[in-house]
C-alpha cells in the first residue's frame, strides 16, 4: 500500500568516549547479574556478585526504525574491561534468527575479539582494534570479548530483519572456546569442557538455508 | 542446495589517512573527466581539464562477496577537496536499483554533506563530520559532497542486493539542489535550474514499492 511519506534521513553521532550514540531509537544495558551462567568459573562469578551485581558490564545504543527485509539497523556497543576468574568479560552472543544474515563490527576504542562458532562447532577468533571492520558472515554464532584494560567500543550494522537467537549458545553449554588471560598480558583460547555439539537435526535445520550462492 | 563450506570471517582495516581499506574485494576510482556533465558551470569544468583530466577525484574500496538478499556490503570512500567554479566536488550519486534499500555512511575525516532527493524532488542535506552516522532511508537518491579543505573519508554499508542506478540523476538534469561556496568559508544550497521533475509514471513506479511498513 503506497504511503505519502518517506522516512526522513537521520544523523546519529557516535560518542567514542562514553560508548553512546546520539539519535538512537533504542538502548539496553546488561548488568553483571544478567550474565550468570556464561562464565566457566562459577565460584569466581558468585564471589564477584557482592561488588558487581548491579553494575553494567555492557550496553548497546541502536538505531532501528523497523524490521522490514532489506533495511538496516546500526548502533554502538560498549563493554567494560574485567574478568571472571581468568575469563575475560563477554557478551551473551547470538546467531541471527534468520541465520543467513551477517553483521559487521567496527572497532572504535579498546581491544576486543569477535569469537565465532559455526553450527558444526568450528571456532574463529578475529581481533577488533580501532579501525578494524569485522565481517561476521552468515550462519556464524558470534560474541564479543573485551581483552583490553579499558572499555571496548564498537559500531555494528546488521540487516533489520535478522533477529537474534540468544539461546543457541546456552543449548550447547556455552561456546566451544573460552577466552582467558594467558598470564602474560595477553589472551589465549581454552576449550569449554561443558560444550556439547549440536545434534544433526539442529545443524541440518540451519544448514538447509545455506545456498549455493553462499560459497561464492 | 546445502554447501559444505561457510564463508570465512574477515577483518578489513580502514586507513583513514589514505581513505583505503585493507582486505577489500573491489576498488574503483573516478577521474575528473568521468564527472563531465555533473557540474553547473561547464565552462569552469572545461577550463580545469588541462590540469585535472586524469586526476582522481574520488575512489572507493569495498568488501562485497556476493549479491544475495540479506547480505551486506561495506567499504570506504575518499573524495578530494575542490570546486568546479563555485560548486563543491561531488560523487555521481545514485538511487538503489532496489529503491527500498537504505545505506549508512560514517564520517571518518573531513567535512562532507549527504545530499538527498526524494522521487518527488524533495531535498534533504545532512552534514557528515567524523563520528557522524548518516542513515539514508529507502527511496532517497543520494550523493556526497566534499565541502571541506581536505579529503573527505567515510565508511559505508548497504544491503548486498541493493544495486545502483546512476542514471536517475542524469534523467532529471541533475539533482534539484547544488552545493556551492557561500563566499564566507561555508556552503549554501542553490537551485539547479536545469532540473526537471520526474514524471508521474516514474514516481509511481518507485512509489509502488513503498509499503505500509515504511512509515513506521
Amino acid at each position: 500500500m503506497p504511503l505519502n511519506t518517506l522516512i526522513e534521513p537521520t544523523v546519529c553521532v557516535v560518542d567514542v568516549s562514553s560508548g553512546g550514540m546520539g539519535g538512537a531509537t533504542g538502548h539496553y544495558a546488561k548488568k553483571f547479574d544478567d550474565l550468570a551462567g556464561l562464565y566457566g568459573d562459577t565460584e569466581a562469578f558468585e564471589a564477584m556478585r557482592g561488588d558487581w551485581s548491579e553494575r553494567i558490564v555492557y550496553d548497546v545504543s541502536d538505531f532501528r526504525l523497523r524490521s522490514a527485509p532489506g533495511d538496516l539497523a546500526f548502533g554502538v556497543t560498549r563493554m567494560s574491561p574485567g574478568k571472571v576468574g581468568n575469563e575475560f568479560f563477554l557478551t551473551r552472543g547470538h546467531i541471527h534468527k534468520q541465520p543467513d544474515r551477517p553483521e559487521i563490527y567496527y572497532g572504535q576504542k579498546g581491544s576486543g575479539l569477535m569469537l565465532m562458532e559455526s553450527p558444526e562447532g568450528d571456532i574463529r577468533i578475529v581481533a577488533i582494534e580501532p579501525l578494524a571492520v569485522c565481517y561476521v558472515p552468515p550462519y556464524w554464532i558470534h560474541r564479543s570479548v573485551n581483552v583490553g584494560s579499558g572499555d571496548l567500543v564498537m559500531l555494528f550494522c546488521y540487516p533489520s530483519d535478522s533477529g537474534q537467537d540468544y539461546e543457541i549458545i546456552a543449548r550447547s553449554g556455552g561456546m566451544r572456546a573460552r577466552i582467558v588471560d594467558d598470564g602474560a598480558n595477553g589472551w589465549k583460547r581454552v576449550e569449554n569442557t561443558l560444550w556439547r555439539p549440536r545434534d544433526a537435526a539442529t545443524i541440518a535445520a540451519l544448514r538447509q538455508q545455506y545456498s549455493d550462492e553462499a560459497g561464492r
